[in-house]
Order: structure tokens, then C-alpha cells, then sequence
């Protein structure tokens, strides 16, 4: 094992950097080959303490350890570990791995596989690591007190090259405290693949990084967390059909960076006019010069449903179940009314080419930049637009979550363009030049894979397409032997209506017409879902069932029968049929 | 056989009423289980003629014989025969009929099944029939020489029980004359079953109908006609997408009554304004008093593909096959621009509940009723709406078949909405009380038949789904064995583009992405279809090919893998993926 076994030997250690006990290496191979069980977001401590444990070593280590160690140590193994190296994300935005995809694509960019030395590394100080921060002098970073050359990775990462070039000669841990989804075994394994040397000893010890996250509010624990850092969860499905509008506490959170702490007192809103003039706002100047109107508008994540698609095939993204969907009564102004104060004016026809209005949050990543997205020009500014600047929440003020003290609210628009913790509206020829706007939130043909995809040929998603799930009964579930209420929405984007849901307890061969509820839908403004209802005598003699639902929404659109067909490599639009399979209990 | 032996032994008759020689009653049951072959449309004759000389009987009356007569016959076998009576349309509107789903409802509901004599049948003067001219008379209705109580039919007649009661008291020829599709097996075995005798035989000679058709235009001979009257046909589909506009001759058309002769220097359009005051619009004034616009707009009638959902389980309606649409250039005036001078203005908010822009044809029935439907009026009078009144297509005069000399073009809405020989507008805080509007041209639950359906239940289709088909090569093709071309279209309603065209040589297990051909979509008003190809190698040693293909609209809504879940009774919306078998020629 020679120098490459763990330093740490002892358990928790003062630096903080806490190394496992497990100096024989007895069933190390075995930790490689699965060290973390991976749970619906990032890091799980439970499970990698079990893990730890396996084997009845009895110098286990309490506490919670970073799974970079595990991998630290499992490389020591040499080369034939690197060959295997998978390739994901080191910066990536939120956003678990196309771990397979990327496999051939990383052992053939990796140069460091075959040529990799099976003697120790050599040490760097962190001057000269800084030395290699661009591409023309090669990339280096370092991680605990490793160095690793990424320079053949920066086009590979799925975050973007800007991104991972925002860690360029120096350490990794600042960025992974943001995007905590680094911290798992598929993204340490690539890392290992690129390394190149150790950091002197001297200059191993990392300092401390304060947790960009500290700041965040405290949430219900009823929600099923997909990721801590940043905190995105979604309420448990039985529960987001009990209300036609979804609690505050369990409307579903869908945070891209730290939830910023905005003080309302000194918040200012900026607009920029048509000449470059900026109008500026405090909170009581937008509630007091425009007019005060409240709409209710379900919201619903990109990447809803997202874990129906990884079971056809794993997909980049957080594992969302059913319930990345939510309802609320929003209260605001109109944007048409604060863009037309700014001097924007309706346009009949957009002769000189669309524009776009850009919004920027207050919510920034490391190197300083918002989230930020855009809608159309037309969306915004059009007669009897409804996109609402708001500031209340189901009569509450905002939540700190849901973007304290204002937000944009699109109706009938995917959520990633709802930002919040709005900062700044300026009014462009250019969709947002944001990450989220430009290379993520857009859809693309099953054929397309990592390797192939090209975010320029696919428009930003806007609109969402019709969709409907079963949230009662639950998969698994065992039902009553002679009826069976089924429960669920169902939603389309751009406004259109619920015209009808079908529910099949046979997997779709026979249909049954669900009973719709919830509030009547405005024709053609239709942004809130329908809740829906279906009591059906269950089939004679049958075990199982296999419960199916669909909706058509006023323009007769229809969700498709399979999740395959519409798989895309960032897992978002999952809308087919959804099917719940339940047991039948014995009359 | 008895007195129920036809009456015609030799050959055409004077009196006009053909009846066939078949006195020795050899093959009469063949004839009757299968009378006539169906074609596309109507009555066809020659198989009819062949199937009279099945069994070469040399006595074959040489004249078309009207399929009636057979029944006639046939009815003579007794009760049996009317037992298994099926059920359609007497005077259904355009319609082919759910064959089977009536057979049920119709042997429940026929009153003369086991009722029926086995003794010759009463006879009646045409003043007698005539007094049985309403419900509380009970309704009779002649055909030919015979008399029919089709009292306990009314309520179940598929083209509505006010159009069936027109022909209360009388004959039926005039509107079988107006509505061609009534000629059919199936028809005429219903009829049978309300048989309560005979005209008397000196009244039973039918004056000669008018045919109301004689004044519809010349048509292309390369359109595929699925009835003749009213006129219904498709460009064959190899032909559809040789253009991005289509050619007005080849442009599909979808009549529903005869095409109306309008004499320009007479015609005048009339718009109801607001306060009941009629504006009167010669053609000149028309053209000279507002902006002429252009805008091309692909029209789709609802019942495009509808063949395909036969194939599953039979609908009623027209069998269309891929090309019920088509693409031009319509020139002439803003719809919103003529409602502005007849005094209505946008409205920013409806409060006081949705209106409707209600179109009324020159195109008429019978009754005197014109063809209608209506539009939502948001959609007409929205800022920067495109509804136009169109006086050119293609840069031409507009064709007769296609509205002269002014139609609607409602881009992104179902063909049906886009009313041709345009008389009156109207606007109503109801929509149209057309047939059509109200009990045609929704869609449904496969789980909703002829006897359960509530056409209230159903919004009237306006925008249409994402459509996309496969144009060439042709079903039961042989193609190359290297390399292979697939050509079709694909088209969104309500302005939505098309984003991309997936397509699979496989049956839908991999997938190629088009190219996307023709002009450029304008965001938000993509009113015209893409045309798309795609080039690529075929898979080596297959020796059939399964070629799919399926669109994604700007709202990112897709086709739905099958049939089956769509299939509704009307046979609408047919708009899932697009497939087509060919075989591969050996290399």
C-alpha cells in the first residue's frame, strides 16, 4: 500500500477532514466497489457508515466522512483502478450523472490511464498548482491533498466549461460546498483518473470553508429531500393532493444556489428602461404605484418525474418523484405594468425580431454570477398577460424559499423561469445568457447523448407539455378487494386547460373518465391544475393492478404511452402515462 | 318465397325502380350477407354488379340497381332477418356509421322485430305516410316503393334527431340525395328493420330528385376521393409534400354540403355589430376598405388519419388517410380589422364571460340551415391576432371548392372552424349553434360509445395536437437496401412550432432526428407545417422495415406511441406516431 494508504488512522481527526479507520485493507475492493449506497441526494451518512462497518472491522470511524477518502485510498490500488474511470460532473450544476454514457468518453479523454505511474506521486506546493489555472498552462486543481490535472476534462463537464474553470489552479472544496452533488462516488472515481501528484505536506491542510448554506431557513420535514445543498425537495405525493392549494410548507423547493438573505428594508428592484435608464424600486414603491392582483398559478419543475426516466435509463439530474408540481395563490403586480412604468410598450408585431425580458436573482454562485432566465417579450407584454411580480404566497409574504421578497411568477411556464429573489428585469434581443437558460432546461431526442448534444439546437423550454400523475394510491400499496378511489392532477403549460382525464386499473387496455375538481379553469388562462378522482369497482379476481392515468388538455394534446420514446439525456418533460402498481387485498 | 319474390323478373324496368332477376332465390342469403362491396364512398357499382352475377345467374339486371332493392328481397325471408337489424344513419350527416356498436342498441330499440308479419305488408298512399309527420304521430318515412316507421330510431340517429325529423311524413331520396353516404349496406339493413309496408302502387313511383351536387366544380383526378357527395378528398400522400405550399388543386378538400354558386356582384357579407346593426360588405368594398394581409397557414381537417383508428375499432366518419391537410398562402383582410369597424374593440379582460366569433356558410341543407361553426373571441380579436378573411389562395382567386369568394383562415385551429362561402358574422356569448360545433368535432374517452356519449360533456376542438406523418415512401413499398430517404410533415396548432421530427427504422427502438425543411417558423405563430427528410443507412439483413415518426411541438407536447388509447368514436384527433411498413430489395 506504501504511501497511498490513508494518513489517518485513528478516527475523527483535529483538522477536520475526518479519514477512515481501515489500515489492513481488508475489504477495501469491496468499498470500492460500492462505498456509498447513493440516496436521493448527494452524501448519505447513514448507509456509508454501514458500509464502513462491513466487514466487522472494529476501527470504524463515528464520524461522518467525506467519500473522497475512501477513493484517496481505493487508487492506491494503481492504475487498473483508472482505467475504469467514469466521467461526470466536477462542477456540475445540481445535477447527479449520466454515469454510464460518459464512461467511454472519459477512458478514451483520460490521459493519465495507461500512462499512469505505479510509483508515488510526486508534491506540488500550492504556488505551483496555481501556476496551471488556464488551458494554455494546463488545468490543475486540487481536492484535500491531492493534485489533479483536468485540463483534457473541462470540455467534459456536464456543468460547463466556465464553471469548472471557476476552481482553475486551485482547491476544489469551495465549489463542492456549493454544488453538493459533487460529493459522490462516480464524480471522486473521474477525479482520481486525473491525478498527477500529492500537495506537499505542509500544505495539505485545507482551510475550513464556511458553508455558503448556513443561511437557508428551516424546512417541514415532511418533504422528501432530493438534495440539501441546494435544497431541493418535493412534499410526499398523498399529501400534494389533499389541497388545491399546495401549503406554503409544502409547496415544492427547487433551489439552484444558497438561498440569499435579502433584507427588505435596503431591497431594490431594478429595471432597465428602453435607453439604458434603470429604474429602481424599493418593495413599498412597487406595492404602492401598481395596482395589486392575485392569481393562481401551479408550478412545476423541468425535471418533475425525472426518476421515471432514469429507470429507463440513468439521466443527469435530481431524482424528483411525482410531486415537483405545487399549487399557490399568487399575490403581485403585473410585470406589463412595471415594464410599461420602465417605457416598454405592447407591441403589435415584433418586426425587428423577438426580444426577450431576462430576469437575475439575488442568488449567486462563486464567481458572482445570478440565476437568471428568460421569457419572451410577447409573454411578458401582452394584452392581458398575466406575469405576475410577487410578493405574496397563499396570502402570506414569500417564504424565504420561494424567493423573499419578490419573485416572478409565469403562469403556465416551467418553473426554472420563475426566479427568484428577483434582483434585476432588463429587456433583451438575447434569450438570458444564463446557464440555466442557454445549456440546461431544454429538451432533446432520445438519440442524443453527451457526446452528441448541442444546446444551440433546441429552444429553451418555456410552455410544459400536458401532464397528469396518480399521487393515492402509492406504488406498492395494497388496496381494497371490491373499490377503489384513485387520486391525482393533472396540468398543461401555455394556459390550456384539463379537458378530461382517463384512469385505467388494467394498464391501459379499458379507460375510466376521472371526476375533475379543484377550481374551474379560465378558458385559455388555465394555469392552475385540476385535482381529479376516480371510484371504480376493481376487477374480479385479480392480485395486482396496474393503475394508469392520462390527461388531454384543451389544444387535444395527450401524454404519451411510454417513458422511452421521450427519455432525453437531462431527464426533463417526463410526462408519459403514469402507472401505479398496487395489490389487491383479499375479500 | 311467396309474394315477397321481387317483382322485377326481367331486367331494368320502366318505372325506374331496377330490380334484380333472381326468381329462383338461389344465391339470395350470399347476396344478402354481403350485398355490396364498400368503397371509400358510397354506393360503388360495378362490385355490386359483380356480386349480382355471383353464382352466374344469366338473368343479371343490366342497369345499377340501388342496393335497396336487395334488402327488399332479402326482408321478404321474414322476422329473422330483421332481428339482427343493425343500426346508422337515415340522414346522418357525412358520415360512415359504428356498424357494430349499434347492433345492440338497435335490436333493443326496434320495435317491428318480433312483431313482424310473415303476411304481406299493408299498403298506403303517400297522404297516409304523410300525416305520420311528427313524434306524437309517430314519424314514417318512404324509400322507394316502401313505407317505414322509424319512430323508435329518431333519438339514436347519429347526424341528430332534428335533421332525421326533416324527412318526417315523406321521402327520404331527396336527403340521401344531399348526404351520399346513406347509400351503404349497412344503411339500408337498418331501414328494413322499421319496414310497415308499402306505398300503394300507383303512388309508389318516386318523382326524379335534383341533384343538389350538379353544381359543384371539376376536380383534379390524381385526389384520392373518400366521398363524392358532398366532396371529400385527399391528394395522394407521395404527392403532398413535393411542395411546401400545396397546389389549390391538390389541396385537400372537405365539403359538407354542396359547394353553394355565388355570384360576386351580388355577394355581400354580412357582420352583425354590437348593438344588433348590420354591416353589409360588397366583395370591392371589402377589399378596398381594410389592409390586405398574406399569411400562410396549413388547415388539417379533425378526421385526418382517421383511417388508422378504423383499422383499430370502426369509427364514423370520412376514412381519411395522412393527407387531410394542406399548406397555402392566404391573401385578404384582418378579421379583427372588420370587427373593429362593425364597432367591437378588444377587451383586455372578459369579465363578463367569454364570447364567441360565430361564422355562418352559403353553404345550406335541406332545412334551409347553413353550415357554421365559431371561434373563441379572444382569438379573433387578440392584439396581433392573424383570422383572416381570405379572398386569395395561393396568390389566385380563391377556388370554388375552397369558399369563393371569401372564407375564415383561423391559423392553428382545426379545419372545421375555418368556414368557406362566408355569409354572416356574428358575435354571441354562445358559441355556434351548428351541428357542428355542438354535436361534431369533439373528442372523447375510448371508453365513450354511441350510447353513452354526452356531447356537452366535450369542448369543441379549436387547436389541434402535434401532428406529424410519413409521406414517402409509401405502406408495402420496397425500398433500397443501403441507404434510405423518409419525406413527411409535421405541424402544430395554435401557433406552436415544430421543434423536431424523430424517426425510427425500427419500429420505434431507436431514433433518427429529421432534417426540418420549408420556411421558418415565427415563434408563437407557427401556422404552417415543416416539411422534414431524413436520409439513412438501412439496417443491414433486414428485410422489412417498420419506419416511425413522431413530432415535438414548442411546448414540447409529443405524438402518443399508439392508437388504441386515442381512439374516440367520432375518430378525431387521430394523431399518434406515424408508421408505415416496406420492404427492403434485396442488395
Amino acid at each position: 500500500m506504501g504511501s497511498l494508504v490513508p494518513k489517518c488512522l485513528g478516527g475523527p481527526s483535529g483538522d477536520g477532514r475526518n479519514t477512515p479507520q481501515l489500515a489492513d485493507g481488508g475489504p477495501a475492493e469491496m468499498l470500492l466497489l460500492r462505498p456509498i449506497m447513493r440516496g436521493p441526494w448527494g452524501l448519505q451518512r447513514t448507509p456509508r457508515l454501514a458500509a464502513v462497518a462491513w466487514g466487522s472491522h472494529p476501527q470504524v470511524c463515528a464520524a461522518w466522512t467525506p467519500s473522497r477518502t475512501y477513493d484517496t485510498w481505493s487508487a492506491g490500488h494503481g492504475s487498473r483502478r483508472r482505467k475504469v474511470m467514469a466521467v461526470g460532473a466536477l462542477l456540475g450544476l445540481g445535477a447527479s450523472l449520466a454515469y454510464g454514457d460518459h464512461r467511454r468518453q472519459a477512458s478514451e479523454a483520460e490521459p493519465n490511464a495507461e500512462a499512469a505511474p505505479e510509483v508515488p506521486y510526486p508534491t506540488f506546493t500550492r504556488q505551483e498548482v496555481g501556476q496551471h489555472h488556464n488551458l494554455a498552462e494546463r488545468v490543475w486543481v486540487t481536492y484535500g491533498s491531492e493534485v489533479f490535472d483536468i485540463t483534457d476534462f473541462v470540455e467534459l463537464h456536464p456543468g460547463g466549461k466556465g464553471k469548472i474553470l471557476l476552481a482553475a489552479g486551485g482547491a476544489l472544496e469551495p465549489f463542492w460546498a456549493m454544488y453538493a452533488v459533487h460529493g459522490q462516488e462516480h464524480v471522486l472515481e473521474i477525479l482520481q483518473g486525473y491525478k498527477v501528484g500529492e500537495l506537499s505536506p505542509e500544505e495539505s491542510s485545507q482551510p475550513a470553508q464556511g458553508d455558503p448554506y448556513s443561511g437557508d431557513p428551516p424546512r417541514h420535514p415532511a418533504l422528501k429531500v432530493n438534495s440539501l445543498k441546494p435544497f431541493n425537495a418535493e412534499p410526499p405525493a398523498e399529501l400534494l393532493t389533499e389541497n388545491y392549494l399546495t401549503p406554503n410548507q409544502l409547496f415544492f423547493k427547487r433551489n439552484h444556489l444558497p438561498v440569499p438573505a435579502v433584507d427588505p428594508a435596503s431591497y431594490r428592484l431594478e429595471v432597465e428602461g428602453p435607453g439604458g435608464r434603470v429604474l429602481v424600486l424599493s418593495l413599498p414603491e412597487l406595492k404602492r404605484r401598481f395596482p395589486k392582483h392575485e392569481v393562481t398559478v401551479t408550478l412545476q419543475c423541468a425535471g418533475n418525474r425525472r426518476s421515471e426516466m432514469s429507470r429507463v435509463r440513468q439521466v443527469k439530474g435530481l431524482e424528483w418523484g411525482v410531486a415537483a408540481i405545487s399549487t399557490a395563490r399568487w399575490g403581485g403586480v403585473w410585470l406589463r405594468d412595471v415594464l410599461a412604468h420602465a417605457g416598454y410598450r405592447e407591441e403589435e408585431e415584433e418586426e425587428a425580431g423577438e426580444r426577450h425580458v431576462c430576469f437575475e436573482g439575488l442568488d449567486k454562485d462563486l464567481s458572482g454570477a445570478a440565476y437568471g432566465a428568460s421569457i419572451p417579450y410577447r409573454m411578458a407584454m401582452g394584452r392581458g398577460a398575466e406575469v405576475l411580480l410577487a410578493y405574496e404566497m397563499n396570502g402570506e409574504e414569500l417564504p424565504q424559499d420561494h424567493g423573499y421578497p419578490l419573485r416572478v411568477v409565469v403562469p403556465g411556464v416551467v418553473g426554472a423561469r420563475n426566479v427568484k429573489w428577483l434582483g434585476r428585469i432588463s429587456v433583451s434581443r438575447e434569450e438570458s445568457p444564463s446557464h440555466w437558460q442557454q445549456n440546461d432546461y431544454k429538451g432533446f431526442s432520445p438519440a442524443v447523448d453527451w457526446e452528441t448534444v448541442d444546446f444551440t439546437t433546441a429552444p429553451a423550454i418555456q410552455e410544459l407539455p400536458v401532464q397528469s400523475a396518480i399521487t393515492d394510491p402509492a406504488p406498492g400499496a395494497t388496496v381494497p378487494p371490491r373499490e377503489l378511489t384513485v387520486k391525482g392532477y393533472a396540468w398543461s403549460g401555455g394556459g390550456r386547460g384539463v379537458v378530461r382525464v382517463d384512469v385505467s386499473l388494467d394498464g391501459g387496455r379499458t379507460w375510466h373518465v376521472a371526476e375533475l375538481m379543484g377550481e374551474e379553469q379560465r378558458p385559455g388562462r388555465a394555469w392552475a391544475w385540476r385535482l381529479w378522482r376516480l371510484t371504480a369497482p376493481v376487477p374480479p379476481d385479480r392480485m395486482e393492478l396496474d393503475i394508469v392515468c392520462k390527461a388531454v388538455d384543451t389544444s387535444y394534446n395527450v401524454q404519451p404511452d411510454t417513458v422511452e420514446p421521450i427519455w432525453n439525456l437531462r431527464g426533463v418533460l417526463s410526462n408519459a402515462w403514469h402507472r401505479v402498481r398496487v395489490t389487491v387485498a383479499k375479500d
